[in-house]
């Protein structure tokens, strides 16, 4: 309640005390004394604080409520709305993809920032000889206009490699996308119209939120735990704003690394229900998994035709295929597809093609069972090295994926950042995930690309800086 | 003049005569009495026609300039705007390309309605070569991320091949895309905001329309003439409208086969300059020449930067590469190289490094020139056997490409494309060109996928239907 003992309330002034308490509270949200989903005192308490009838203080939330600056929760209490209403109303501003720094990579370079895996892991002798196959029997068809929604062999053979994840569907129902990031970008384009408000993970994705902008979409980001979605925190939002959908990537989150939990998954595709509201399920990366739990996508939960699942294997296979897949629920089937026509036509049918062999053999199997045991080891040595930090950083210990999301205590990260940079180690800071302009202290560290032998190194190099940076005795309080 | 006659003013009303003036010229133009561009009377005239003051007839005009219903043009007259204003507060509806007819077609089908080349001439021999070659040098490189503007030494022999066309220009002006449809999306995102207002040709590619529309811009077209876009048109419209660009296809304009003059590039290039806006030319098909003009790109004469190109071998190469460029004045650069990494990231690496090798080792030259050699045969057989037609149709003889725009006389297209599919016969009417509800007498005849043999038989197929229907002594009137 500190914040509020600031309010000075003028008795004499014509102005309504509901009203001047309106603007204080307003106010302290303008100054960012008050944050996003913060709940606000009680209304008895707030009344004898300041001195006023507890009317005074019921109709000023209203007042606010009304402006949605405010949400109350059934007996639970009033909160601060995600988003101030002035911002609603104007457009986030664009992430400028050119003020990006121009960072040149070298072999001696640590590169702790990418997710893609190293080239030399890509089964290009596999697809070499598939393609050759596609060529001698498809000959110039392999070259031809594809369907739209993409080449019907393949279209069957992803239902098979969908059914052992436990997800069933059939080939009317699934659009062949040229990767993740075209299937965002036709969603948004089949989904979103001007002013259209969606909602996404706190912290995302930066690709997804720079497409959806593009759109002219209002985003509203929702703050993650450590099982997935903040679910009350959602559903005060879903009952202010009316998503069009929520964006969510169910397995090793980008950059969280967190996994949505089985109640997380049920509770939140019926929630999409409740809200009449879709789910856009990106599976970036799913499968890469080092742990017991089993690793089924929410889609495969998907019993109220609430989910849009996308999936890619950029990450996993070989990120420049530019292929993927999006399994899509009846009603906005025709939409979709509508949208992949007037982006781009279709997908190259070779390479459609030659995946569609790719799956049929099986060899996606092997391939995902190697990329396992080939992570695992980097993923475990990542681990063992942090945990010699203690001191100075913590984490959530993900079950899978190519990441790991450090906590730093009494850190400046974008110090750190540069820092680092200066000593050619590339890592993604928490600033590079949310529109937030609010600094966590927060680094993904990815060891998707760096030599296991190298990992003990780039540690060793945080370790100085932080350490130094200690040393100075600059004590910064963690913001978050 | 002759729909002035039917104007009534009331001498008692209470409305001013000025303004019932107004209110008949808006109804004429509501009921479609009058055309967009026709040129209203001379003051003088329609006040002695209707016996009032010059004045009135005066205010009137000037009440619906403010309106931008009309417009005037100095020491020419007044003429009726292309869009009336409530169309322009509002949306053009979207077209749906679920409502599609789907056509089954089969090996009998004689499908003049394509203008995609036949699979048989796909150079897919040389294309598995090259592939194998980059597969060879470049590994598991050549399924990695690409850098989104696209791969520099295809950047670089791309900027020889222009040089070959007189189009000089330099490797970091160049965007790789994946087709000419993805050309046109990512330069409707880099370069539209919700209500611009953007021209294209009358009639035009309604893939690009669908496109532009999705973005929610208003669009106006501008009707074209033997040698290019009506500049008077144009220029009118620019003073009004302020459009971000115009659409224009300079060689074998889809679907009317038109090539832009000399005159007329150099005058669309000034006013582009004069009016600060810039034109998007989309070179789908140019190379295809039967004629001995030479076939030189307007960006070749792009001195003022105003020309954006996109070049795609979809149409002439293979449709299912997927691949293409664009080239774009400095200043817009950056927002459609962000757009093009929020779409998709890059295009395909594999295809990107095949294609360079294939414009290295001017293998391209070797196909254009079979290409030409191949379908001049077809089309000076088209022209032979439409010629035998001249009772029921005309056309204005185009310089390449791989169709022919008729133009029929008192038959009804819609009517006649419908009777030709019941035979079989695919072909491309009028309506499939423009968002103009009014049904022209034209029906785009392609010869991309008809074997040569086939053609008279297809020509012969047309000859009885308009036989038929002329028989039956319904003389329908051409609309235009």
């Amino acid at each position: 309640m500190n914040e509020f003992v600031s309010i000075q309330l003028e008795r004499n002034s014509k102005e309504p005390l509901y009203l001047q308490l309106s603007n204080s509270i307003y106010s302290l949200i303008e100054q960012n004394k008050l944050r996003s989903n913060a709940k606000l005192p009680a209304i008895r308490k707030l009344a004898e604080l300041l001195k006023v009838n507890n009317s005074t203080v019921v109709n000023a939330y209203k007042h606010l409520e009304n402006k949605n600056i405010l949400y109350s929760q059934k007996g639970s209490g009033t909160y601060i709305s995600p988003i101030p209403l002035e911002k609603l109303s104007t457009n986030i501003p664009q992430i400028n993809q050119t003020t990006k720094h121009h960072v040149e990579i070298t072999k001696d370079t640590l590169n702790l920032a990418t997710i893609s895996i190293s080239p030399e892991l890509f089964p290009v002798q596999d697809f070499k000889r598939l393609l050759n196959t596609v060529l001698d029997k498809d000959g110039g068809n392999a070259f031809n206009y594809q369907d739209s929604q993409g080449y019907l062999p393949l279209r069957e053979s992803i239902c098979d490699y969908l059914g052992y994840h436990n997800v069933r569907t059939t080939p009317d129902k699934i659009q062949i996308i040229s990767g993740a990031q075209q299937g965002i970008d036709i969603l948004s384009k089949g989904l979103l119209h001007y002013g259209d408000v969606l909602f996404v993970e706190k912290p995302t994705y930066r690709g997804a939120i720079a497409n959806f902008q593009s759109r002219g979409a209002k985003i509203i980001e929702i703050p993650l735990e450590e099982d997935g979605i903040d679910l009350d925190v959602l559903e005060n939002n879903m009952k202010l704003f009316h998503p069009k959908f929520i964006y969510i990537m169910s397995y090793y989150q980008n950059p969280t690394g967190i996994s949505y939990s089985l109640e997380k998954k049920h509770a939140l595709i019926k929630l999409a229900n409740k809200y009449d509201t879709y789910i856009i399920e990106d599976d970036y990366l799913g499968g890469l998994n080092y742990s017991n739990e089993p690793y089924i996508p929410l889609k495969a939960f998907d019993y109220k035709n609430r989910v849009i699942y996308i999936k890619t294997f950029s990450k996993i296979l070989m990120p420049g295929l530019r292929f993927g897949f999006i399994v899509l629920p009846q009603k906005i089937l025709q939409s979709v597809l509508a949208a992949k026509h007037t982006t781009d036509i279709a997908t190259s049918g070779l390479i459609q093609r030659t995946f569609d062999l790719y799956l049929r053999s099986n060899l996606w199997k092997k391939h995902i069972k190697e990329m396992c045991n080939y992570y695992q080891k980097r993923y475990e040595l990542l681990v063992l090295e942090l945990s010699t930090l203690s001191d100075h950083l913590s984490f959530v210990l993900p079950h899978g994926g190519l990441s790991i999301w450090v906590k730093f205590k009494n850190v400046n990260v974008e110090d750190l950042t540069a820092k680092l940079l200066s000593k050619n180690v590339l890592v993604s800071p928490a600033s590079a995930f949310s529109l937030d302009p609010e600094i966590y202290p927060y680094i993904r560290l990815s060891f998707a690309d760096v030599e296991l032998e190298r990992i003990p190194e780039a540690i060793s190099i945080i370790k100085e800086i932080v350490q130094s940076q200690n040393n100075k005795a600059i004590s910064i309080e963690p913001l978050l």
